[in-house]
């Protein structure tokens, strides 16, 4: 019975991720972006060139394996899995993506921004606590227990964070009001970046020691 | 079992249902629409008047209630549950909203557009037949049957239907690029407007016998 | 003398179609489109590809013809001539469209939508009986009788309509907010789009007998 | 004979004006401006405050006159109607706006810009002489002669003008990409601000004796 | 000697902020911000509710104070002075905001982000070494060092930091392409937000020890 | 003592231009500006067509030289030097430019407009005269003398100018909201354009002697 019931829980786990309210608004019924045109031709525009409409079909405007459920064994025990204009070329000009987000019991999805879009996320099973953070210099945080059915959401640009606080997996479908929101996972885009921040910078602007500063550049 | 089954199906659905790319940019972190406050002053603005920051709390950016199955003994066997800036005034000049879009078997959501957003959806129970069609002159129909996980994208003010081409219950949930996109029912709008378009202009336009247009004035 | 009279009809009728407010906005003087571009190289942008400014001469903001009545021998007794991007390439960028439109005795332009633009019209000749209706649930319907000099103005996405009322052409000027607003005549997108929409679908939407659904397929 | 030309002249004189491409989107299907409420309430907004939903008619997407010669009776000998927001209220948030342009025998619209708006110009009546002037440093002028039925586009924020070089009225109809474009007329706005621009200023901007810009500044 | 200079640097040391591309466009001339109007009728707008227009006078439009250096003795040895909507009433719907930013020999403008607008920096005195952080999964570093003169663009929403490297005060102008860009400083905002983030999901976040943790909410 | 002095203004002389409010949004971290692409293939976009993203560095986003002062040795006794998407490629898509502008002794930024963009200007150095003029018919000119520290800003579209008032050197920064804001200088585009604007316009609508204009024109 346990076993049927998480199998039910992986079928209907999908994450949203709808993006800025800002893109730029259509200039025709649809722009479906041509793969790898840009990257054989090494020439790019704000956001992407299109394939001709006389050869869209619909296939262009589909995308499935949102039923899948993400894989969850990672450190923080969570996946997101994104349906943006990167995986889904149909989405071009057109103003908004979306997410499936997985959780393990106790993962988190951890504190992130979108630098490009507003999320608006609703559970689909388990119990998430989910917050967010508003700009300086109050910096508040709201925070909120979300069970199935609940929606939240969190205001483009801001910190936010979603935890998984039941004992079973956790579902969430998000939305984000751009083609290509964005994602910007704090821990790793500050501690993890490529090249590395200057750990010196990091040991005055976390007022950390320096060791653990070096100690989570290592880690991300 | 089928009890069990279809209580399963209540619970997971949800309609996303994400408005225009083109909403105006939130000014500051956020604007939580006012309740009420333009029905008393009898003055509106673009969007709404918003309550003041520091009242605000975390229950202004949460909404619940998508898990519950919308009621589909109606005409067209669906029903749709918005999730917009006017049961949600935490989405106001945000950019985006959501549906969860119920299908009794054989249902249909029939013929509409959204004036104000492109519309992507996820099916969570069920199997839609889904498609729209592009504006004049081609006016070419876009279909596809779509699965649980599948995804589809309505390009904003296209006329699209969904149908459950399946023996039980069908659940979507879907996002629109604005924070109101709105939604215009071909056939409610042009047969049963309040008050109703001069029946004379109906039959030249849809080229039907006029008694079939009264008729339909009267179902509408 | 009544000769003289359509000749002056003919001289005067001209068309106006203004599209949507939330085109992008130009980045430079003008980018004007190139013709046939996409149409070779097979490779599109939201909007269209611009040719060199240098070569840019006055003619690139030049459209003529609007002079020119529309022929208005079909069913529905009324001719769109459109000023906008795919026919005058200096629009591009600029978020403006316009046209003619014709109305022969009792000829409408059936009830349809601009899925990009609000639609401005100015009466030039004659007497149009116009109306539109707003989005679910109201479906409230809006109606003026419009003589010479009369203005009416129909929002972005909703459906409405021209008729003319008069005994003599009619001849209207519209300005939609977008350099490529689009238009969807609605019995044409229902029930005429290719392929056809399946008839069991439009027969329960229309609440229509399936006979009539096929009659009407095969009118559109 | 002549005096029957000119009354039908009268008739048809008209002017579009399409104001800029990037007024904020509408968030509900209209927003009709509230005439005077900001006037009484000595309150403002961007854009307008909206009455009532409830309460808007017909008649407030409405607006008539446009058939009614402006008068050309002054220095420049061309008159503009303004259909805009401040005229015409059903307007607010729909990103377009009208003008009629009228202009006795040789008379002209003097050098002048659109802050907010692009501008779409069709002639009605007459032969006009129009042109622009891009920006810095290349300053080139585009011009054309346009007749009865041609179009000419005016680029957002760019210098125009528009000159009736035939013997008879001439009449034209202008859109402007925004609900409220704003015309500045450069001789007015530079010689005749108020209070005036130091003359020491205009004399060495336009290279001007100080006589000829004092006698300027009492000009306009 | 170096004394005068020191006072000269401080005269010069200002900083741009200049805030998000996609601020809603104006719709008039200006919309001067009505200053406290908000918190006495505790009613809120997208923005802000402008002032009578008769009533704005040119002081409206002035700031003053940028040549005065900001307080550096804090723990990161810097100070950001803000000349944004909030400061400055006249840059209501005109999209752009400015900062001065004052660094201490060896001092930071920690890592940050700006939630609505794109920053671009220009350094009037000493030496800074600036970088920023891209989205997911990249996350990669670009950084520079800048000397007077020297300019650098941080994307909107994107992590980045700026450290004086050189041993006298160093000064920056920023402008953001919005009238309210926001700033989030992220050590701020995750360990010292009101009230504080569970520090169990920070731990894991941040894979950092539980003490840590509680120390930086500690300092934050 | 005063050569030092001068040396000193030289150093700080900076100014931003930060364009237009309502550049479209960027849909991805960054789209640099590809030089001289569109020059080689003779097609352009509305903006400009990009580099591969990995072969970005950090010098695209930077941009050095805003230390060095401008020849002011010219009529008007002032230089703008523009940083914008032109002369710095990483601020395509991001909405913002910068200028520096230099005011010789009694020098003159002389009356334009940025078809594109609203201006907020910084002092550095010396003591400008600066204002604007509001469109018609109120044509009202907002003037302010600003010193080291003060700021303005000039309103999208509207004429406006700078003026040095003091004895020694001024220096301005200015920003405006978009990549490409423009310039038009009144002066030069009506008396300067290429080719010349007919003499017979601009007498009437400057109510000047034909051979004041005439001159005017040979000036230009």
């Amino acid at each position: 019975m346990t076993k049927a019931y998480l199998v039910t829980v992986a079928l209907f786990a999908l994450a949203f991720s709808l993006a800025s309210a800002s893109d730029p608004a259509p200039l025709q019924d649809f722009c479906v972006a041509l793969k790898d045109y840009s990257d054989k031709s090494a020439v790019f525009v704000n956001g992407k060139f299109c394939k001709d409409p006389k050869l869209v079909t619909a296939g262009d405007f589909y995308f499935d394996g949102l039923n899948i459920p993400g894989n969850t064994y990672n450190k923080v025990g969570s996946n997101v899995t994104n349906v943006n204009v990167e995986t889904f070329p149909g989405l071009n000009t057109l103003g908004i993506s979306l997410a499936r987000i997985d959780f393990a019991p106790y993962g988190q999805n951890p504190p992130h921004t979108h630098p490009r879009g507003t999320e608006i996320l609703v559970v689909l099973e388990g119990t998430l606590f989910v917050g967010f953070v508003t700009s300086n210099t109050d910096n508040r945080l709201f925070t909120k227990t979300l069970n199935k059915g609940d929606v939240f959401v969190f205001p483009v640009g801001l910190i936010h964070f979603q935890v998984n606080v039941g004992k079973t997996n956790a579902i969430a479908i998000s939305g984000l009001s751009s083609q290509n929101a964005g994602a910007i996972t704090i821990a790793n885009a500050v501690f993890g970046s490529n090249p590395p921040i200057n750990p010196d910078i990091l040991t005055k602007a976390f007022q950390l020691d320096k060791k653990v500063v070096e100690y989570l550049q290592k880690e991300f």
